[in-house]
């Protein structure tokens, strides 16, 4: 099965290390591993055997992730190593080749090439910058003239931080309802506050992770939430590639769930003093727009310049270690991710080095 | 892509935790997370963050990797969440549809199933009983009549503990040199003494894992040691499902590794007991026969009786809590899976209940 670089994560693999002040970030403040061990007030750890664990994934966590849905049950979970092999892992379980899937763009490249590696015919809907990054109504209705098996949204969207609005939602929910239509939902930036596919929906599919708002990259530990029949599916084609999760990260993650609104708070609160440097620089650069989204880490910025994006960020990478995942890893030129995770005097330094940029660039 | 039930692993999900007498387990005896922090003598788990780590996988982990082959640079090794994974990477990132593979049953279901997931022609040979569990010369020729682009081996084999003899591995290079036949071997119960297919053969492929003989199936990391252009195709595609096994992974994988003659020392001393155990038993047991192998965790052990596979164990595990895997999910009846891990009184009282049911059961 062929799969083309992977432009975001190859462009982070081969710079990341190299930035100072990373802009460009998904996660919120990587926490340490000490901290976690912090949070093991009853001592769990102590009493863990490194065996296979509980092969769906243990209980306690599992019910712990439930309580970040309004509905559903235990048996409707099953665990994953991230959010990245939770997706794989229902796109693995549900696509045949043939099959037709409903994707948008800008988003997270796996969602278009892994259902084209299995063969699956893949409809590519632009989001609008000029609509807040919604897709057209129309495009919407047109893609459901023939069958469509699944559809793969992102809320909040990498890299614009945007969520389909109310209205174009319960479209979709209607159109998908007609032929029983999978909507996958990656929901790792989803702040819990936030409504969940797996609730609003009855073919509905969220997958999250503890790596984003829950600072928690380096435990690789995602989820599925949907219907129990996927979750036996999905159970079943785990045994080939994973066998379960093991009762290090089940503890560690159980904790972390235990101890979410101090993990949440410590998030939210950086993304607010970022949003803020953020608005504040806006006001004062021209040459650069946002649409703001209200939820997740990351934002996509335009920028008035005739430099192209990948250009742009190797050289503010270069000259001052300033770093962005350019724009061209999302098919979309002049614009950079730029993330709301950053310590706020790096945010505000990092921003201050691109208006030095964009002010000196030719025209 | 559908997959059908991987046999094995759903009877050991579905019974395992009943088992009073586990006689089938596959991994020697699992470490607790306590005794390997007590390995920790420089603190390394101190100063982790949780953020994604190293993509490849930490340098002190692959540096430590590389020592249990006599070949190499850290630059042929990738990491993976488990054996299990590490095939799937191998396979996925090889095969497309319409290729040839070549396996051998009695083996491990996920080398027949995944390529056949895949749109592959999938040439199963048998191993023979009668020949110590070889498969026969000529079926290997024959099978190379038409190009073959990999070949799947598990050596030591689950469930028969089996290796390719000398010859037939020799025979096996020349047919694979032709065409530049990949060769994946799982050597996930291959003891660091023995020689690895990746320093015998040019297109060779190792895969493995800390779950079975360093006795840490809980830490779920595996790896893929193979030609540097395979391991940067599979880094290519582990963008697309899992990023990263983590600094918490890598670093306690570093650890097991820098200490691996402590846990191998504990895994074989177990194995030799439990090679007794069996030795004493079989010579007193006529309605058994095993042919013992050198290596590996587990055998296959044959057994007179008109009782099949599934029936013996569901009686036994009803009756007494022995637990066997029978036959029957190996397509090979009356035969059971039998480890050498147990602990030896355990593994004794295991084989007097089998040798009371069949002594009471009709022919």
């Amino acid at each position: 099965m062929k799969l083309p670089d992977f432009k975001t994560e190859q462009w982070m693999n081969r710079y990341e290390r190299q930035a100072v002040c990373n802009m460009t970030d998904t996660c919120a403040a990587p926490l340490s591993f000490l901290k976690l061990k912090e949070l093991d007030h009853h001592h769990l750890l102590d009493s863990i055997t490194l065996d296979y664990g509980v092969i769906p994934g243990d209980e306690r966590l599992r019910n712990e992730i439930l309580k970040l849905y309004s509905s559903g049950t235990i048996d409707q979970i099953t665990l994953a190593d991230g959010c990245l092999q939770a997706n794989e892992l229902v796109m693995h379980s549900l696509l045949e080749p043939g099959d037709r899937v409903i994707t948008f763009t800008p988003s997270y490249q796996q969602f278009e090439d892994v259902p084209r590696s299995l063969g699956c015919e893949v409809v590519v809907l632009p989001l609008s910058e000029a609509s807040g990054w919604q897709p057209d109504g129309s495009d919407l209705q047109k893609a459901f003239e023939k069958p469509v098996k699944m559809v793969i949204l992102n809320m909040p969207n990498n890299p614009t931080g945007s969520v389909l609005n109310q209205e174009l939602l319960l479209k979709l929910f209607s159109l998908c309802r007609k032929e029983r239509t999978w909507i996958l939902c990656d929901e790792v930036y989803r702040d819990p506050e936030m409504p969940s596919i797996a609730d609003a929906y009855e073919y509905g599919i969220s997958t999250s992770s503890l790596s984003k708002l829950f600072s928690l990259a380096g435990l690789r530990l995602g989820w599925v939430r949907g219907p129990e029949e996927l979750i036996h599916l999905i159970n079943v084609r785990r045994d080939y590639s994973m066998i379960s999760t093991g009762p290090l990260r089940d503890t560690l993650g159980y904790l972390a769930l235990q101890n979410k609104e101090y993990l949440l708070t410590r998030s939210r609160e950086r993304i607010l003093s970022c949003r803020k440097v953020v608005g504040a620089w806006l006001k004062q650069e021209p040459k650069a727009s946002l649409v703001m989204p209200e939820y997740g880490t990351v934002s996509f910025l335009r920028y008035e310049s005739d430099v192209p994006s990948r250009k742009l960020a190797q050289d503010l990478l270069e000259e001052s270690g300033v770093f962005f995942v350019p724009g061209s890893c999302f098919d979309c030129e002049y614009h950079l991710r730029l993330t709301f995770t950053a310590d706020p005097r790096t945010e505000e330094y990092g921003l201050m080095m691109l208006s030095e940029y964009l002010n000196r660039s030719r025209f």
